[in-house]
């Protein structure tokens, strides 16, 4: 079988955020999978056929494209951001692993890009400069409680949290009930930053505390990252503040032993 | 004033995954500071000085390099990874804030680049597939009890867990200590993956459990990414295994409430 099949971070939006193996791997390849958001970034290219599909059919665009490389075509699977992060890597690998034996011989890459929250902190200043989690805030695939305990754990034990899939139109609560939840573990003043469209055209970068982050609007383009209780801001004149997590912590902010401590 | 300082991501070691964006900023320094392995990774160029120092003295490479933006050069501030995870960006962000006024007017930017946990995910399949945390292992800057504490957040919570800095020299217990702990939480089928020197022709990718992980070696250039118990190995005649963390979480595999569950 002579197929291959890449799947591809190209980044959260600006070409200028490709890597060089990503460009490379699009123009090698026959065909180009991928929600039509992210496939309308890659210019069109003559000897390329597009496959472009909605966004809540990771699984079916996973097995279509699979089926192709089977064939023994060269195709790719565009991805925002990072494919490996809430993106189509998992999803591939579902297929493949439920799928026709013979995928399991198939050339199959990944190529790492610049993840969302990634792209957002750099724009900011280093609010993931300490230990961080990245969570999806959508409960299509797990139950919200599982979402609770996890924005729970990451904030009593002091990590910055990276939520991504904040809001949809079918999730429109979601984001203000993990706020609420999160203000009983941090401080009203602990720093949020709404990022959408990094590096793009349409960029928005707002920064605010957990107190007032209901006030602010947010769509499936936005990575909300919530600092720890050390998250620090840096004003400067005529600039944009500063965001950073400092690299050392002598302590959990928190007032006593954790439960878990407890143990 | 009219200096810049870029810090910049240049991934884990393979110049194919630079962005276009690392490349351009650090083609348009004239003075290029790092980490002497990462610098020179950075092709020689006779009209930019070179400032490589040792990687124990992050804050003084960083006011260094903000001083000589601040006399007005365009400098470049060579990052492994991202800059903003475990690197070089918070350390820019305390120097500056701990640093005279005139540096706040400074032309900054960070340039983000694919950190290391996401070169080593790409290599293996998608074991960052889900809800993930990215903790440093150093107790160089936070008190080991810390550690001790996030891990156990992190598995009770069911979260992947990507170990930055998991071994070195100066701490060379920490990485088994963190595994024992680990297993008190997790089954001892957990997949394990040590990725060291991803995309770099050293490179090593090794995939193990949780019971064996203490046999496997790791060193500073090693990444140790440890599933959750859903995380999942697919193997393929031929070929190295796939791993990754599926989308979907139905439940907790732990066997009852966890402590947080309880507050």
């Amino acid at each position: 079988m002579t197929g291959r099949l890449a799947v591809i971070g190209i980044g959260p939006g600006n070409p200028n955020q490709w890597t060089a193996e990503a460009s490379q791997e699009i123009a090698a390849a026959g065909a180009l999978f991928g929600y039509q958001s992210y496939l309308a970034r890659v210019p069109e290219s003559a000897h390329q056929t597009r496959h472009a599909s909605d966004n809540r059919v990771e699984l079916s665009r996973a097995e279509d494209a699979l089926k192709l490389a089977a064939s023994g075509q060269h195709v790719a699977m565009i991805s925002g951001g990072d494919p490996g992060v809430f993106a189509m890597a998992a999803a591939v690998c579902e297929a493949l692993e439920n799928g026709p034996p013979e995928w399991r011989a198939l050339d199959l890459v990944f190529v790492p890009g610049v993840t969302a929250m990634l792209a957002v902190a750099a724009r900011i200043g280093a609010p993931l400069g300490h230990d961080f989690c990245a969570l999806s805030l959508s409960d299509n695939l797990k139950p919200w409680a599982l979402i609770e305990r996890r924005l729970r754990a990451a904030a009593g034990a002091g990590l910055v949290i990276a939520l991504y899939n904040p809001v949809s139109r079918a999730r429109p609560w979601q984001l203000s009930a993990a706020f609420r939840l999160l203000a009983t573990h941090l401080p009203a003043q602990t720093l949020v930053i709404f990022g959408r469209a990094a590096g793009r055209p349409d960029e928005q970068i707002t920064v605010t505390t957990l107190a007032a982050a209901e006030t602010i609007s947010a769509d499936m383009a936005t990575c909300v990252i919530i600092g720890s209780a050390e998250t620090r801001k840096i004003d400067r004149p005529g600039q944009s503040p500063l965001v950073y997590s400092p690299r050392s912590a002598a302590k959990l902010a928190s007032d006593g032993r954790s439960p878990e401590d407890s143990q």
